[in-house]
């Protein structure tokens, strides 16, 4: 086996995952998890977004996140979902946008109520645009595998769409098995095939637990010659516009598995624990990684 | 990746799950559990235990169990834990044992009372004899990466057992990561070597999914050449003397993983789920695989 030694971490809890989650953290809370976060290692991380806050409530408090956080060490995104955003990046200090686009155009109408191309259009000259004026752009690709309307996406649909985004300037593609259904062979198909493409472009795989295989796909990754990865601290996440997305591999699991084969992640494990415990009590539904559920199975059987 | 087209699932939820499960499930129940997970298309499966009941309550009828579900047709594994386990063996109409031996002293002296090397004494010619009774004899090594009390285990300490066994003239070798802390890496590594030097041997790999790797080993093992897998319907099971050795790697995330990869199981996932309906009530933890949540999803959005 042909692996990295050595991986990035994109931690996207604060974003993917607190956007997702039905309760809405206050400021303090998220401020504090993002901090725990840093502190644990992670040096890329998916912090809020410039979303309405009429649409996701939960992101209302980006400005004040963007404004206290922000750590020129780190690279902190936050995602512009369209032109109101990109006023609100401008007017912060951020300089790292995300932004998405699905493969199909009922996921990306569902998402962002347009298609794919109406999508790209918008966005080709901003991207050049972004890019003159200093800002790091991550284009997220959303249902590269599956669409939970569509279904199967051809590889091709994938590959041209990376393509058209590696035309407009983007640093990174982060490419995402949005409902958890790719398996290791159609990861690693995949993969090898964007890192082949695109020799000089960040290429990020993102994927989801829901059916059990986000370890795997990374193993299958890893072999492809991927070495970056997103994950969501305790596994939090998922997608209200794609049905049954529910939960981003978690990084905790993640760090545990890499680090275990001498793949250097740069987090530390105990820190990562110590952050999930800040965000933890602000969760509506159990943290189910194996590394928090030992952590505090080992937390019980400590005297007191 | 060069993966087989094909991949025999030794179902061991009736024996490994039921034994460590804190409820009695009642006889009826098994009984209607392991004929539904041969409807299912399982063929081999570990059934029960010989063990004493005064140890195992939760295996007081196994006499029972052999009498009333065996199969000619399917490979139904009874464990055999000792000289007055062969005797029940003799007794009933079983036609293939499962006996066990751990890689480190510890582990064995906690498990059975007797270091590995005892156990190796008692087993030596009893083997030979079932061999010549016309018994197929699967010998399960525990602890074959990692050991809750002794820590990392050498592969020579591994591939040595496994050397005795085939010496002693057994059928399969099943190798078991008890505490679920095997990387992909340690996975691929140890069962590359155990099918280069046993290719007379049937080689069964049997991860647990604590830390979450279980799928992960199990495609690294795929790429070891091993086609054959260890696990446990619901993810039941666990090892009442190892500790923190929960959760089995769950058959229907197994199955949906290889079926989707075109390597062919024989195991019908639906009938699967309806197998799992029936021991869930006994269970007095939820079932967390990825599938049996995502079936109980897709039940609740169904219209009355």
């Amino acid at each position: 086996m042909i692996l990295p030694k050595k991986v990035t971490i994109i931690e996207v809890g604060p974003r993917d995952g607190l956007q997702n989650e039905k309760n809405i953290v206050p400021q303090e809370g998220k401020k504090a998890f993002i901090n725990a976060l840093k502190k644990a290692g992670v040096r890329e991380m998916e912090i809020t977004s410039f979303v309405s806050p009429k649409w996701v409530p939960q992101m209302a408090d980006a400005e004040e996140i963007v404004r206290d956080v922000v750590d020129e060490k780190a690279r902190y995104f936050v995602l512009v979902p369209n032109k109101k955003g990109l006023e609100r990046l401008y007017a912060s200090k951020a300089t790292a946008a995300a932004i998405f686009v699905g493969t199909s155009d009922a996921f990306n109408k569902k998402n962002i109520n347009k298609t794919t191309e109406e999508s790209l259009r918008e966005w080709a000259g901003v991207i050049e645009t972004m890019k003159a004026d200093g800002y790091f752009v991550r284009a997220c690709i959303s249902t590269a595998f599956y669409c939970p309307f569509e279904g199967k996406i051809p590889e091709e649909k994938t590959l041209n769409l990376c393509k058209t985004f590696n035309e407009f300037g983007v640093d990174e593609i982060s490419v995402a098995d949005t409902i958890g259904m790719a398996t290791p062979e159609e990861s690693y198909s995949l993969f090898s095939k964007l890192k082949d493409a695109f020799p000089n472009l960040l290429i990020t795989a993102h994927f989801h637990d829901t059916r059990k295989m986000g370890l795997a796909n990374i193993l299958a990754s890893l072999q492809a010659g991927v070495d970056r990865f997103d994950s969501s601290a305790g596994g939090l996440g998922g997608c209200p516009f794609a049905p049954g997305a529910s939960g981003n591999v978690a990084t905790e699991d993640v760090v545990y598995m890499l680090e275990r084969m001498n793949i250097s992640t740069g987090i530390d494990l105990h820190l990562l624990m110590e952050a999930i415990d800040i965000i933890q009590p602000y969760i509506s539904r159990p943290i189910a990684s194996g590394q928090y559920q030992l952590y505090n199975k080992s937390k019980e059987n400590q005297p007191n």
